[in-house]
Parts: structure tokens; sequence; C-alpha cells
């Protein structure tokens, strides 16, 4: 038994999300990356923020940075354009809001807050959230913002892949945090752009309460990342919460459940972090870009 | 202690959802299209079909019947628009298909499970679920299919208490059904056109797996009916769930607790088949229209 924390936050930019040859040789950039956001999130905590405002800014910050696939820095679609997902929980009065499919939102994340606090739903979808972001003044960018070289590139090899029969590359780049604040308070939060190459308005897990965000006073809060549908499928991240509310597992033990026992090896990872300030970062991946740190000290990030 | 039934069904045609006006004097009405849907999938089940195949005949039943708020019969948007949301699920592999805000879709329900069945996908929202309709030859039809005088009213009626400063009526209608059938396979359906006046894209429970729909062989099926951001917060239908399976509940126990001890009164009602057959039906709204019927010869419908 570890002492109960004043406050903790955990983060990840994706599990198992980027291909060995984007990788190569830039592990210090991305740790760097995930370090600078971590730091963001520990000092607000440390200084008394709330665990909402917290998980905002950090996943702010990891969406606003062009290495992971969250606002600038999504991945595009089939049609070469940029749909993204977002979603945030606050785990007092279970308060939640998500939007998916927005093209033109730089921040997702901050207009799913506007979502819970503004209005009385939870889910906006497509044009109706864009029409929503405009009239709740939240920022919109020209859709070329969201354009980089190395996911155009990352798109062209897809469509080749596809086109030669090819399975796709798993994509599953997404960024989420979790936090606990001196005030007792649990909040989660996660963004993306979805997989590289999707069609059809295919929305994953993120936007989906209880499959990538979930957030309880009395259990946890949950930020997933990996194939969606299987999240989603597996009621993921409210099953973390489930496991510790309905059979008594301690947080370690519910998260290691979920995806290692119920989720497949290859699926993701899971972020999360309890009331007592204690966190666990698992995966089933080769990789999860992660950071965790606490009151007591305790500041790390980690790829592999 | 009941014996375990060869199949079962359950179905529901949304709690509280019908203003008093509307219902007056027009009880048998409802009371035999409920029957009529009941009736087909208890046949169906009775000869061997699959519960998937019959949770979806039956909510196409009920999406093609204007009484309800569902395919034919939706509510209008505040746009005076439909966009229509369902969900579909089975319990053997947790395959699952979803689909929000499509606008021209005959039955939502359909379109859902060949998003399960024919996509590496569950969730499609939007533009993007139309293309697909289209594609995987969905039955589409003009969106003035879908225009019922009875809705506009309710329309004009809502925009005048809008205009006026009063609250919204709490709009509830949905479609629901859940089975179990002779080969011990689960499956739930749940399909609505939300709520009269909505804006800005808003999803409810629906298509969100965990919230309005879940199904796992191992525990139940679950379709749920009320204010959907309520049971998209309490991950409602995989709460139900949670509990036989990690707290050891019976069905009626499970849905009992979510619905009169996590939701709360007015927020809508759940409809559940376990894999014993037995039913559950609990709503803590005034009225849900509802029926059940199982191989011991159970063949029941009502609304209060």
């Amino acid at each position: 038994m570890t002492e109960r924390r004043e406050w903790a936050i955990a983060l990840h930019g994706g599990a198992g999300s980027v291909p060995p040859e984007r990788l190569a040789g830039r592990e210090q950039e991305f740790l760097a990356s995930l370090e600078a956001a971590l730091r963001a999130g520990a000092d607000l905590l440390r200084g008394g923020a709330s665990s909402l405002d917290t998980v905002e800014v950090v996943v702010r910050l990891l969406e606003d940075d062009p290495k992971f696939n969250a606002g600038k820095g999504a991945v595009y679609t089939h049609d070469g354009r940029h749909e993204l997902d977002a979603s945030i929980m606050e785990g007092r009065a279970l308060r939640c809001g998500a939007v998916a499919a927005v093209r033109t939102v730089k921040n997702p994340v901050t207009l799913a807050r506007r979502v819970m606090e503004g209005t009385p739903h939870v889910f906006l979808v497509g044009d109706g959230a864009e029409t929503f972001a405009r009239s709740a003044g939240v920022e919109v960018v020209d859709p070329s913002y969201f354009a980089t070289e190395e996911r155009w590139e990352e798109l062209q090899r897809e469509l080749e892949k596809a086109a030669a029969g090819a399975s796709p590359t798993p994509g599953m780049g997404t960024v989420g945090a979790v936090a606990l604040d001196r005030a007792g308070d649990l909040a989660a939060a996660t963004s993306t752009g979805g997989r590289t190459n999707k069609r059809f308005g295919r929305v994953g897990d993120v936007p989906v309460i209880g499959a990538g965000t979930y957030a309880d006073n009395r259990t946890c809060a949950v930020s997933g990342t990996g194939k969606g549908e299987e999240l989603i499928r597996h009621a993921a991240a409210a099953n973390v919460s489930a496991r510790i509310e309905h059979r008594g597992e301690t947080l370690v033990e519910a998260v290691r459940a979920v995806v290692h026992d119920v989720l497949r090896a290859g699926d993701g990872g899971i972020i999360a972090v309890a009331a007592d300030g204690s966190i666990a970062l698992e995966w089933n991946t080769e990789t999860m870009f992660r950071g965790a740190a606490d009151s007591s000290g305790r500041f790390e990030v980690a790829i592999r």
C-alpha cells in the first residue's frame, strides 16, 4: 500500500501508433514533447488547478504538437481531409462532452468541454458540431492548418497498400490525459485524428464515453488508445471503472485485466488514475508514448 | 427460480415519450403496434431464427410505424429535418454496429447491421454514413419520407416553448428490442429520431455502444430509452452487463439497480434479456411502451 497522493497525472500519446521509420532517431524529440506536456500538467496540479482544467491543457498541448495524431498532426482521411474526435469527463457529477468528425476546430478537446459546460447535451457530431463551435466562440482554423507533409506521405503509403490489397497499418494514434487534483476530483480527456485512410465518417472509441474516456470520483479516470472498435465493443474505459466499483479490484488490477485479459495483444493501451492518486499505465502493443507524475515526486516519460 | 427459456424477446417503443394529448384515446392503437412487432419477433424465434435477425426485424417494424420516434415518425430537428441514430450488437463475439445523424436511410438499424457485418468499423456518422449506405445498397429514401404532420406540430410547439423561454419537453422516444434465440445467442438493437428541436448534430445514447445498447452472451442483451445524456454518462447498458459479470447480480437486480438507483426518476427505462431467458423491464417514467414474450407462453404488451 502506498499513501494517498495529493495530486497525480498520467498522459499518453498513443499506443503502437508510430511506424518504425517515423520513430527512428526521433525518440528524444517525442520524449521531450511528452515531458513538456507532463510538466505543464504537474505544475498546474501542484498549484491547485482542477483536474478538469489540467487534462484540457495537457491534451491541447498534445493536439498542438504535430508529432501526435490529434489536432495539428492528425492523420488524413481517405479523401485527404482531417476529421477529429475528442471527449472529456469529470468524475464529481459525471458531466461529459464529446465531439466527432469535426474539420475546422483547432482544439477538439476544448470544443468537447464547451459541449459539456455550455449545452444540455453530451455528444455533437459533424457539421452540427462545427456550427456549435462557431456559435460558442471556440477557435476554428482553415482546414489547411491540419496539413502536414509526414501524414500526407502516410496516407499515400496506405492508399498504395490498399490498392495492392494489403492490410491497413493499424493506426492507433491518440492523445489523452487523466488527473487527480488536490480537491479530490478526477478528470479524463482524449483526442484523436482517427485512422489514416478512414472512410465513411468512421468514428472510433475516442468520442464514445465509456469506451475511450471515463471518469468517476468513486473509482478512477481513464483514457484509452488503440484499435477503437475493440475499445468500443468491450466498453473498455467504463469496464475499468466497473471492475473497481463492482468487483473491488484495485486500479492496477482493473487496468491490467482490461488490457491483458479483455483486450487482445496488439489492441492498445489504457492510462488511469484512481481516487487515491495511484496510477496505472498498461499496453499490449510494442510501444505506448506515456508519462506519469504525482505529488510524491514521481516524474517519468517513456515510449517502450 | 424459473427454468431456462428456449427463447425470449422484449421490445420497447420509448419511455415517457408520448405527450398526454398524443396518447389520449389511442392506447389501443399503440398496443396493437407493439403486439404486432412482438408477435413477429416471437414467431421468428420460435421458428429458430437468430436473435440478431429477430431484433433487426422487430426494430424495422417499429421504425416503419409512424407512431414511434424512429425511422418514419421520427421527430424533427430544430431546422426542420430528421437525423436518425441506431445501433445493433450481438453477444457471441461482441460484434456491433452504429450510425448517427443519418438523413435518408429508411431503416437505420439495417445500416447499423451493415456497418457491423460489412466493414471493419463499428461507428459511422453523418454524410460518411450516408455515402456508405449508398455504396452498400442499403435502402435510401427522399428526406420527405420522414415527414409527418404530427411530429411537425410537435416541433412548432417546442419552438414556441423555446421562444417563450420554457423548458423543452423531454423527448424520449426510442424503439428497441432484445432477444435470446434457441442457439443461446443474445442480441440487442435500438433506433431513434432523437429529441424534437435538437440542434448542432446532437446525438444521444442510441448509437453509443455501452450506453443505449449492449449484448454479451455471458451476461445479457440490453436496450435503453430515455434522456440519452443520462444513459451515456452512466454507461447504462454496459453497467447492467457489468453488474451481472462483476457483482453476480441477477438480470432483474442489475436492471433495477441501474434504472432506480443509478438513474434518476424521469430519466427513462431499460429492457433486457439474460442468457437464461429471463426478462427485465424497468422504467422510472410514467410510461414505457413495452412488450415481452418467451417460450413458456408469456406474451404481453403494456404502456403504463
